[in-house]
């Protein structure tokens, strides 16, 4: 069993890992922390644990964290991770951060779009991006696994395959409009999220100025072989609770059949585990990946027009479900262990 | 036009006041102010007045809120109200004060229900309760009105009529299981009342020990010629912005007649502007009632048993309109004045 | 491994019965069926099943779900259930219904609070009540299991420790206002429950007149050894998917402790996987036992009178859940197997 | 008085347009009519125009609307409105249309967008298309008028100033990526509008083939002076009940700074009583816009690229409230009368 501590146990993304962990068959937990006065059963803060998790969240101890711990999950604010990380790798202790820590490659920017200076910049070049649809292979021995962020996995998953394939009109702007339900708000007293302020509401918020635009424009630069489209990024806030849903419009170099187009996404996530590409005609919905860690991805084409929508579940192909895939692969478990597609599921299918 | 002064204009009762008073055909706003650092257009903080109220709303200043006003409406927390009213009455004003600091006779319950020692307790005695289908004649002198809490106006005016009879059996208690909307919660950033939280959620909360139990059970005794049943008042939060029901369970001391408990709810309500007790088979929904100062109230009865549901708007009935309803009672305006039966519909209705 | 068909896969509840089942070590899903026209993926009619479930899902053909089935579970409407009830048990088959089609004993019942009359009278008698906190010796050899309706399950629960105690006045009735969410009134297409309708919006339905009443006080009646109290029960729409949350008001002959008669629930519900008593001061809320099949109850006592709140999530441990607890019984498998308390946890419980 | 009269008064835009009504003060309302079998009282129908509005709506009969009304809004599905037009027409009626039956100039879109054949091609030439920022002196005179759809009402809005001064690239599309609540879909029994579908979730549909796009097309086109962009449009459903937000993404032939576009939005509507050109930084949420006439909209430039947004409430702006601004307009009343932004609130602004 692989002995895992998670720190910041009680935000939405925290409580997910917990939820997935704790019906992992290969992961023991052995250490829930968060910044609390006194430490408190997990199900009193997160009371839907109440019967299913038996486990006690602690303040914060690095000595207590790393204790017997292989394996540290920190599902912390930004510019937290960068101030436990450096300790926990040098005690050995391989690290999957959630927050934007170590996404991001150029230091100069985190000033910039997460307002503190980067004290560990050495680390930004040795931390993998955990987005297994590209680096796969570098994760299987990643010490240091960034996670990516909730916009970015469903932004590059769809385009990626058209960016590989170099297909895209750099001379045009790719747009991306999202839609993200509450949780992406982390849980944290805020006036404008209320519910008597944020239900029966729809906004825009940061519009072209959100700081995940410049995580997608890095890793779509290198995936896609250098240069890359200008994006333009607009992410809305709906009144939903999980899910995010974004609406991408692109423009091609040249005209292809959408059957065409289809075939080069099927192709290209053939044999990823959450990757669904859908149906000519078909769309996703954010419900069709409530719970699960599954990206859908459906498209339509119009000229040179492409528009893809990507679902997710923000907390789960998000953050922790994610984080788990990561997991799995770094340790080389089976990639969807404990990811709700279980082995009975594939011999059923296998019929 | 009588000149008014709205103090906690940002709150959703505050700004709810504003929404009715802006179409009174004989109320002027003269001063707007809330706990805020600097003056800002209430525009800017209740985004919806844009292009409809171009006022500015200030920081509290006793002599700018006295000023040229003829009534105060003190739309501010517990606790505040009791500091305010005392100098606002010496300077000649009216108030009407949407708090419970004037509500309650017994100076003793204010440490338990509402954690302040009453530094006016004499006031207690002049305040008027501002339920005009009890007080009207009062109201009409009245210079200092505590204007009825959202929860006890559904309560009482549900119970009342059966009550004023001396129908009810005293040795049952009355049972209340009410649901109320978020905008009862205030406008605070309180991580309970997070979309995120409170959404896809239902739960009890202060069960039989809320505050507002003492008021419903002060007003039914004094209006019920004395001893009344015990209460028993559960409120409950419902993923709603606006509106509470009320399902009150009765017994009686005799079994009566559906349609004859019926009429007696009819007839006692026969001339009052603001509620309507629906046909026997109907009962009120909150949308039914959504925007609007009415009470709706619907009844079915089994043995000896009544069970009397009551819908209002919380922020209309429940606080702002209701609040309207006794400026107009106490300055000679049509009781319905401004408050969306107008003139027009009354002559289409005569027909 | 079970083999077990279901019929009427598309409703909420035939679709939460196959996202239980499909986690479930011991069974294999051998027929799925509906009111459709022809077969189709159950992942295209429910899509958050696409990559978790490829099973076809075909129109109902007898002898094709009687097949190589050993238990079929029938989550059909009222009044279709007994039709096909009789004919699988001839064959030999044990029968879940989670319709109401045998919950009542008097076969008069029907007529009035379902609309039809009952071919199958014989079968009332034979059909054991799928409540296992009361029936679990009866369900170990039960052919026909009759699975409890989502209100009685909760309101049950609250009350059954006082009723076997024999500790309720029964001059006094017991009133019982009952709060649903949406998913409650099934997949079908009626105005009331549209989104544009149900939203922002809370109302009371069937007041005193919903069939789940009688079906409560029977079995209240047989468990709690004879006569019990009056029930008066009225049921709430609130705009939630899933969650049941049922405010119990009691009266008990004698006055008590708060803490004996927190006792009384924490002994009778002792060895009952899925219920929890919580600690005085706590209340349940649907959320805190959404998706999984635990009944949570909290209670408060003032006077002789006790309010007891009981939450569960209407399609698990009100509908599909439960009626899985009853095939664990049935079939000798772990009581709470597939029902997401997995051993690591009791394990990791153990320590 | 004006008379009018309201067919198809059940459906949503036909209750909204009750509500507006109700208010006017030059209107009165001579008949209410819907697909019903008897006459009912329409606060039955509506249960919130209880105690406000006292009108029966009856089954439509072409000689009681026509009665003594001048002018008939047609609130009645698209296909239904062409056959009752010209009857009204030719009695001398002026006809507010809401549905799509008269938008389109080019009848040949009928049938492939709207799924019939017109029979009144001719009408096409003669109504004027309801948009009063567009049309304000044709609609002078107008007997037919055609209200705008509700995306293109507020899509139209947010382009017209950019595509009158010639400064789009035509050879870039326009993305639209429009966000709808529920209402949009009409009160209809619609399994995928029920809540327990409909709630927590967002999904697109008909991606770049709803039939308001050629209705946009068509109207830039005409009023852009000639050949636009081609328009990419993509509609999303939104948990909420009202309102619509159209994030617009447009690209200029020449850069310019921010500010000057902005200033071109705020000089071009300068005028307009029901169009707000929000402040740089500042972005409209649909529930400013709730339950008014305005539309708001917000712009931000990145490079070329213009994102605008704008959000209408889809009931009044972008239907109800549209037509009585457009009966305002052609029986020569104030254009805001009865739409809430009333002369007291003119006055104050003139202080």
């Amino acid at each position: 069993m692989l002995k895992a501590a998670i720190v910041g146990a009680t935000g939405y993304t925290g409580e997910e890992l917990v939820r997935i962990l704790i019906g992992h068959p290969q992961v023991k937990i052995t250490s829930l922390s968060a910044k609390i006065d006194k430490p408190l059963p997990i199900s009193e803060l997160c009371p839907d644990f109440k019967g299913k998790v038996d486990l006690v969240c602690k303040g914060f101890d690095l000595d207590e964290v790393a204790g017997d711990s292989e394996l540290v999950f920190l599902a912390v604010p930004h510019g937290v991770a960068v101030k436990l990380a450096p300790s926990l790798l040098e005690k050995g202790k391989i690290v999957i951060d959630l927050s934007a820590d170590f996404r991001l490659k150029d230091v100069s920017l985190y000033p910039k779009h997460y307002g503190f200076s980067h004290e560990a910049p050495k680390l930004l070049g040795e931390a993998v991006y955990g987005l297994p649809e590209i680096y796969r292979q570098d994760l299987k021995k990643a010490n240091l696994i960034a996670n990516p962020g909730c916009f970015p996995t469903s932004v590059i998953l769809g385009i990626l395959p058209l960016a590989k394939k170099n297909l895209l009109d750099k001379s045009s702007p790719i747009f991306v409009d999202a839609k993200t339900g509450l949780t992406g708000a982390g849980r944290e007293a805020v006036l404008d999220f209320l519910a008597s302020e944020a239900e029966e509401n729809v906004r825009a918020y940061k519009v072209t100025r959100h700081q995940h635009q410049v995580e997608m424009e890095q890793i779509l630069a290198e995936a896609g072989g250098g240069a890359v489209c200008q994006l333009v990024f607009v992410p809305h806030l709906i009144p939903i609770q999980r899910g995010i849903l974004s609406t991408i419009y692109l423009q091609l170099q040249n005209e292809k059949e959408e059957k065409e187009i289809w075939q080069i996404f099927k192709n290209f996530y053939r044999d990823e585990p959450f990757v669904q590409v859908l149906e000519l005609e078909h769309f996703p919905e954010t419900k069709s990946v409530r719970m699960g860690n599954f990206c859908q991805i459906g498209l339509r084409r119009r000229g040179k027009v492409v528009v893809v929508i990507a679902a997710i579940d923000n907390l789960v192909k998000g953050a922790a479900g994610q984080a788990v895939q990561n997991m799995n692969i770094r340790f080389g478990f089976p990639e969807d262990m404990g990811l709700g597609v279980n082995s009975k599921f594939k011999h059923q299918n296998a019929k």
